[in-house]
């Protein structure tokens, strides 16, 4: 088993391994005195890993709820919140009580912003059962809930009491699912460790061989990112590379017909083209990117007119002020933040050849 | 005028004076560089100071706007923070705008708790315009909103970039209004400063001649208090006194009967002749609270029945655990928690002759 401990404002554990989940809540334990245990889960979830993760809070002495609440980037808004509000407050959770995630990253986003407003803040536990949630959106404590207007817009940064990453559960889950993880695994190669980008490289199968190794490398990077700058404000903004135009292309397609990973797969590959031709990243990154983002069944390019995608880009909570922060590579493993003002974005990114 | 500096995880000022409002933008400024501003108000306050406000903050060079709903306690919920939510996204404010809370306790909950959640959290400066809002509400950094199970019950600690406390706006507040906010002061005088409960006790009028200091005494305790437990884990406990029982009141009369600081009164006068009956407060302590309540014409009974409060108390979220943590009074200026479990409380407080 890997540990990790972050040391945000308040310092919390990330274990990976696999054989955790019926752990869990012994594990939770040590973090928290609570009676009470709400597990948060999706209808896909709850079938495979709820009873056994319920089983397990049970056996540690929590009085154990399970609310299920239908799969989907659908139901990441707000309503969908005030359902867990009404399920605290019928069982009753108070300030000592626990809240559990199980699930991918719409569980922990809004999971976790129920826990950061629910009595002005409670623990939560993160078990995330998706590539893309272990390796990335478990750790650092953002949390998020769309609104019609955009993704995100309404969150807060809540740190974890503990997350578990248990290996088992990746074997469960869908290829195309899995694949949508390994964005943010790529991502987090190319804009700081050229080393795993190799690595990458060189795994035989897309669903990985080196799995905790390679979580555990990417959960390290963003801990290190995270604790230099936990609200976000400098070096953290590196880990939006390839979401600006991401998120606008999910948006572009109603958050459903295309996944997070792909969106910022294609994000990851457009920003590049667009740097690499202006010169402001070494020759020959857009290559290298390419044909690891295609290794793992991820897209490189996307029929969405730019100019349709603007709207979105003016609204995406990055952008700063009347700059947009945009994140490029250096090359492979090394990235900067480049201002660019919001009414030289499209130009910016129609870079000749860029699109 | 006086300045109060809280130095909270992030420190912030606290100006108490007459004249302050249209200097609010120009005073905003120094503590904030963005380009936008929202100002969220009520139907009352806007016609009598949202034209000034948004005067003086367009003059400090913020493309200002002003958002207007409903007065009153029934507005405090998660659909009006929707509406503000909407109106963030449509003028486009980032993370480095100012939302500025022009107005009494409902108001700056509820923006605050707008402020805390949009995009993570931007600045917001509260120009609190009720003599309750000056003199507690607006400090230490509690947002809330309510829901229908209970009030507060979502919400987040967030605390403001800015207080503007400008005593002109208390000339325009109706008289129970005023004596609302009395509550709150006379509660600080008896758990912290028997001088200012005797200060209290000297003012000629209802109304207060010393507003300027009573009000930065008021303001500097809970300043106190709140610093050394911004998250209301220990001694921040104290400032419920009489909330318990007051939050109570306020669920069986539907947010509506009983406003706050009337609700407070009679918790405060309830639990001193429970305490005082028991021997935990010196004798006496209950006859000179309750003379200095109807001084300024606050209630110290009422006719709702005991055992219909306690499922509001159990949902009260200052519980902790299983154990209600009751603030008594050792005497007047003296207060210290008392630890009463969950199914005691109505024992506690049915003390032979105590209702």
């Amino acid at each position: 088993m890997k540990r990790i401990t972050v040391n945000t404002a308040r310092a919390y554990d990330i274990l990976i391994s696999g054989g955790l989940l019926d752990k869990a809540g012994e594990l939770s334990r040590k973090v928290n005195g609570g009676q009470k245990a709400l597990i948060i889960t999706d209808s896909n979830v709850a079938p495979l890993y709820g009873g056994r993760a319920a089983d397990s809070y049970r056996r540690a002495g929590y009085d154990t709820d399970i609310l299920v609440f239908p799969a989907g980037e659908q139901s990441k808004k707000l309503d969908t919140v005030f359902a867990f509000y009404a399920r605290l407050a019928k069982n009753g959770l108070t300030r000592k009580d626990l809240l559990v995630a199980l699930g991918g990253g719409v569980t922990g986003d809004m999971a976790g912003f129920a826990a950061a407003t629910w009595l002005r803040g409670i623990d939560f536990v993160q078990i995330p059962t998706t590539l893309l949630a272990q390796v990335d959106s478990s750790v650092g404590g953002k949390t998020g809930v769309d609104i019609p207007e955009g993704k995100n817009l309404v969150g807060a940064f809540w740190q974890p009491a503990l997350v578990i990453a248990d290996t088992d559960t990746l074997d469960t889950l869908p290829c195309n699912v899995f694949t949508d993880g390994m964005a943010e695994v790529i991502k987090t190669a190319a804009i700081k460790d050229a080393s795993l980008f190799e690595l990458l490289k060189n795994q035989a199968s897309p669903l990985l061989e080196d799995r905790e190794r390679i979580i555990a490398r990417c959960v390290d990077i963003k801990r290190a990112i995270v604790e230099q700058d936990e609200r976000e404000v400098g070096e953290r903004k590196l880990l939006n590379f390839g979401h600006t135009i991401g998120h606008a292309l999910e948006k572009y397609y109603g958050y459903s017909g295309l996944s997070h990973g792909f969106a910022v797969a294609v994000g990851m590959s457009w920003i590049t083209k667009a740097s690499e031709s202006r010169g402001l990243t070494r020759p020959g990154t857009l290559s290298r990117l390419n044909t690891l983002l295609k290794k793992f069944c991820l897209p490189t390019d996307d029929p969405a007119p730019l100019k349709d995608l603007l709207s979105g880009i003016m609204l995406d909570k990055k952008r700063a002020g009347l700059d947009i922060g945009l994140v490029l590579l250096k090359s492979i493993g090394q990235s900067f933040i480049h201002p660019v003002p919001i009414d030289k974005t499209t130009e910016f990114l129609n870079a000749e050849g860029s699109r």
